[in-house]
Order: C-alpha cells, then structure tokens, then sequence
C-alpha cells in the first residue's frame, strides 16, 4: 500500500483497515494532500481482497476540521482569482466522498473530537458511524460566508430537512447525542469505548463474505435512487444473481447444515 | 373469499379484515404457497367492498421468517442451477410487496416475534405496523452469503441510511423498542395490549371513507417520489377530484351541521 | 410593505422580519385573502434587502386551521360545482407553500396551539419550526372524507413514511414533543419561552450574510431531489461561486484574521 504520512493505514489479520487521518496540526483538515491520500486508500482498499471492512479514524482532538481555508485562501492569487483551482479541489472533494460511497468495502466512522464542515461531510458519507459522546458535528459555512453546499449532499441524505438546515442555517455545533437521534451516526458511546464498539461492528462485518458485501453495498446505493417499481425490479436481479454465487451456496448450506460457512475469498 | 390453510382471513362487520399467517411449522416462511395466498388475498380484499382495512398477523413465535430456504435450495437442481426459479420467486415476492403498497386499503403489521428478512420487508411494505415490545427484527441474510437486497427496498424507504445500513450490514436484531425509534413500526407496546393497540388504530381507519382512504394512499406512494412542484400540481389535482366527490361534500356538510357523516359505501 | 389586518408584518432593525397570522376569528384559517396576503408578503420579504429572516408565527389559540370550509363549501354553488373554484385554491395555496420553499430568506415557523390540516402543511413547509409544548399537529381531511393530499406532499418530505402514514390515516392529534421526535419540527419548548426561542434562532441567522444563505437554501431544496452524482456536480459549482462571492473572501478573510465579518448587506 502507498504510505503517507497523514493518512496511516494498519490492516489487521481479520481484514480490518484501519485509516487514521494524522495531520494533526491542521486539525486533519482536508488539505489537497489528504485529498489525495484518501483517494488513493480508499481505491487502494476497494481492489485488495485482504481488506474486507474501513474504519476511518482520527488522531488528536478534531476528527476533521474540513477544507483548509489558508490553502483555499492561497489558491485566489492566480490570474481567475481561484475558479480552476477552486473547482479542482471540490471536483476532488467530492470524488474522494463518492469514492467512499463507491468503495465495494464497507467503511465505518469511528469519531473522536469535533467533525466539522468537509468533516461532517467525511462522517455522513460513511457507511455506519459510530462517536464519542465527547464528538461534536458542525457544518459553520455559514459563519464565514461560504454555505456548506457540498457537505449538505451528504447530511442531507442521512438526516431529516429540518435538522439538516438547523446545522446548515445556525452553523451550530450537534453533540453527539443529538447527532445520534438524527441519524448522522448510529450512535453515541462513552469515548473509553469507542473504540471497542468501532472494532465490535467491524469484526462481525470482517467475518461475512465480501462478495455478498460488495453485491449489498452497490446495490443498496443505487436502489435507493430508484422509484420502487424500479428498484424492486433492479434489487431481484440482485438477488439472483447473488444466489446462484458460490458464497450463497455455500452459506445457505451451511445454514442448514448448522455449521459455520467457508467464504471464498477468506 | 379464497380459502387456505396457511393464511387466515377473518373479516368483522366493521370492515376490518383479518390476515393471519398460519404456517407455523415454518415460521411463516414465505413459501411459493404463501406468497401466492398473500398475492390473493390482498387482491381480493383491494377489491372487496365490504373490506376497509386490513390487519396482518401471525400465529406462533415468529412474524415471518423469510423466504423458505430448503425450497430455495431445491430450486438449484435444475438444469440452469436455479435462475428461471430464483427469477420467478423474486418476481412473485416483489409483487406481493408492493400489492400491499398499491392494495387501496391501509395495511397495518401487528407484529409479534421475530420479522426477519422478507419478514422485515412484509413489515415495512406495510403503511403502518406496531411490534410487540417482544418483536425483533433483522435483515440477516448477510450471515448466509446472501445480501437482503429486495427486503432493502422497503427498508431503506422506511429508516435513514444509516440504521438501514447497520441492520443489513450487520444482520443484527433490532429490539421493537429500537425499531419503532427508527421509523420501522410506528410503535411497541406490551405484548399483551398488542392486539388492542391494533384494533383501536384499525377501529378509526374503518370508520372513514373508502373512497377517501383509497384517493389518499394511492396519491401518498405517487407523490413521494415526484419532484416537490411535480407532486404539488398532481396532489392539487387529487384535492380538487377529492372534493368533487360525494364523501367530501357529504364529510364537509357533516363537519359544518356538527354531525355524522354518512359515507356511501359504509 | 403591503398592509394587511389578517397578516400583521414587523421588521425589527436587525433584518428579522415577523408575520403574524392575525385571523383569529377564523383560526387563521388559509382562506383566499389570506392566501393572498401570505403570497405577497414572502414575495416582497424575498425581495427586501431590509430583510434577513421571516419568522411565521400566529396569534390566537390556533396557529393554522388549514383551509377554510365555509368558504370551500360556497364554491360549491358554481355551475360546474366548484371545480374551477377549487382548482384555483388549490393552485393558490401550492404556490404560497411553495413561494415558502423559494424565497431566498429562511423562514422559522413559531408554533403555538393548533396546526391542522393546509397549517401543518405551513409548518412542514417552513425550513425550520419551534412548538410550544401545548402545540399540536394534524391531518385531519380524513374525517371529512377529504384526505389532506397537498398537506401530504410537505408531511412527507420531513418525516418517514410510517408517521406521516399514522398521521393522515388515522386523523389523530400529534402532541409538539412528537412532532419533535419524528422531525415535523426542529424541537419544542415551553410555551413561555417560546419566543424567546425563536429569536435566538433567528439572530443567528439575521447575522449571516444573506447571499450566502440565499445561496444555500437554494441549493438544498435543488440538490435534495437529484441523484448523488448530479448533487455533487451541480453542488461543487455552487461552493466555487460561493468562493469567488465577495462575502466569502471577507468571511473567511475574517476567520484567519479573527475578527467579525462585514456582510455587503449588513
């Protein structure tokens, strides 16, 4: 796997990756550097057969801090005053959170500290998250007229309008908790566990076979877009396709057979 | 009405329409038997005058448990190792679905035990459900190789991605108590008032327009997936046909006078 | 501004802009003059640079009681028994719910008492909403036998399937710490405190720059309805307009500077 220094990776025995942004003297925030870090992990991940379940983390007090405004501020010496460059960093942006979305893996937030802006993006565009009860959400664009547009594509596809435009139009701050009873995050546990509950979650999805993971995945995202005539149409050929697998035979045989299942690719 | 021994219909002088699943030995599984007596009876009671709505239950310890796997895994011996048969299962159990999402009477779940794969996504097909604090549900095929993507469909349109997301990636159980936080039943109540609490919401849904409550429902489903200017210009149009109709004048009239109505078809 | 006795306008001098519903004869009923009356007065706070934020609050016990029978019911006396006349309210109160959507100002509904039927769907409609804890929310058109179909098209875009289902099946009352619970409104407090509530709210975003929340509430409605890749394509060319918007250099210029912001509008 490629290194970096502000993304380190650490992939167990069971399959578990562990991304932990690392830049902790910009709050991890999501300079071009990271961008591209986190681009290349989570493709990286997505083709390795080793890696069977993402849990993105955190060093230091901020999960993610979002964009980097000194960088972003740079950009607007060139001759456009930053148009292209502006545009490369959110057609970037929004690759690497599409990229998670697209990622056959499934990727689990583990959240520390506070999530902001692209940060609270970064959360949302997960699979599952799970935070501290010490972890805070904000999407504060607002607050310094720059409207968090491209976080809202995905707060807005986890939490109702309301709350999505509470965050959006005050820029407050969501306590964990309260981030819970919207659905940003699974939910919220005393900080000494997360950990423990993050690689709970993780370990039993390490344990199912990545084909079906994959299959389920892909699928859940694409269905979701779809009227429901469309979707159930599209979702049972899903579903055959996945049972004449070699995993669902498998499995399903096994089930009945009252013994533990053998995946291909384990 | 259609007879048959694995699912029970009772139908009271107050229009409330009684399905029971009755396969008890195989946990309500959602045999081609079963699912072609469900296809029926939501048919027939969709057509049925006398009926105003419907109430869904189960005799034994499970909802439903799902498809029936030994008669999926019989499929695989055919010659195309199961497609044609897979093909038509799924065909047949998507169809069942959304039967209950276009029958013109409200569906509602009473659930006790466990619900469980396309026993979760009966329960969520429905428009409205209340659990046993008892019941459990889970989308587990994920433990057998085989991703509960059609029981996602109705999921994910009833909870935010993220729970949708822990329930089929995990293929844990969800308590009622947590699936009624989420938005997969309405609510739990005790076991023991289950009934009850189903027969009162049941009770004040019989006791309105048929005519009305199909004009409703139909437009719900339809609206829901239009674009927000869409849906205003097709659900103006539902108002203003609603209006026009005997049950609104007469609604209206009793509502003015402070009186009962008296709808046509009761 | 335009006057109105049944809609009373007060724009404070820090941009927040009251409407209060003053029908209370008629539980503010949504009747034609009122309709009127609220179409103008978003129209013209849309286009006020004087105005930053619309909170829509009410006088009397009633916050909203929908549409207003009396005056349905008179339609009725037309030659083609009303259709004209109800397809032109309907028209008319789509186009105010809508106009609530579309204007570039947020607006905070302020819910005491009763929100019924066409006044739920004000609520709904609103981009964020505080009830007094004695507030309470219906659809009841179906005991009229006429199903609140265009309230539905708002219900159902704030909360799932299964409460707005409960909530226009059965008629039945929604108490505001419920209507909290489900995301009809953002949270509910004491009555007593409601107010002052509110206006917290709404100093936060008076102190915004307004073309930044234009910007942004704009986009969140248009992103909300398209698939997640034409979300983020058409997002990310609104965070780049953002960007090079003279509010967003002086913002963020601010943030690493630390000092306040001067909004252009301010």
């Amino acid at each position: 796997m490629t290194q970096s220094d502000i993304l380190l990776r650490d992939l167990d025995d069971t399959g578990i990756l562990r991304l932990t942004l690392n830049d902790v003297g910009r709050r991890n925030a999501l300079s071009e550097a990271m961008l591209a870090a986190l681009g290349v992990a989570f493709a990286e991940a997505g083709a390795d057969p080793a890696v069977r379940v993402i849990v993105l983390a955190a060093n230091g007090p901020a999960f993610c801090a979002g964009h980097d405004l000194k960088e972003m501020t740079a950009g607007r010496a060139a001759e456009d005053g930053g148009r292209a460059y502006f545009s490369h960093v959110m057609a970037q942006c929004s690759g690497v959170m599409q990229g998670i979305v697209n990622c056959p893996k499934p990727v689990i937030a583990e959240v520390t500290g506070i999530a902001t802006a692209a940060g609270c993006q970064l959360v949302a565009s997960c699979d599952l998250a799970i935070a501290a009860d010490t972890a805070k959400f904000s999407t504060p664009g607002v607050h310094i007229g720059l409207f968090c547009s491209t976080p809202m594509v995905a707060l807005s596809r986890n939490v109702a309008n309301k709350h999505a435009m509470e965050m959006l139009l005050t820029g407050d701050m969501t306590p964990a908790a309260r981030a819970a009873e919207i659905g940003l995050v699974n939910r919220a546990v005393v900080a000494d566990s997360l950990r423990d509950a993050v690689m709970e979650m993780a370990g039993k999805i390490a344990s199912k076979s990545s084909m079906t993971l994959a299959t389920g995945k892909r699928a859940y995202y694409a269905q979701r877009e779809m009227p429901l005539t469309d979707a159930y149409a599209y979702a049972s050929q899903v579903m055959v396709d996945n049972m004449l697998a070699r995993d669902a035979e498998e499995g399903i045989g096994a089930f009945i057979e009252k013994r533990a299942p053998q995946w291909q690719d384990a």
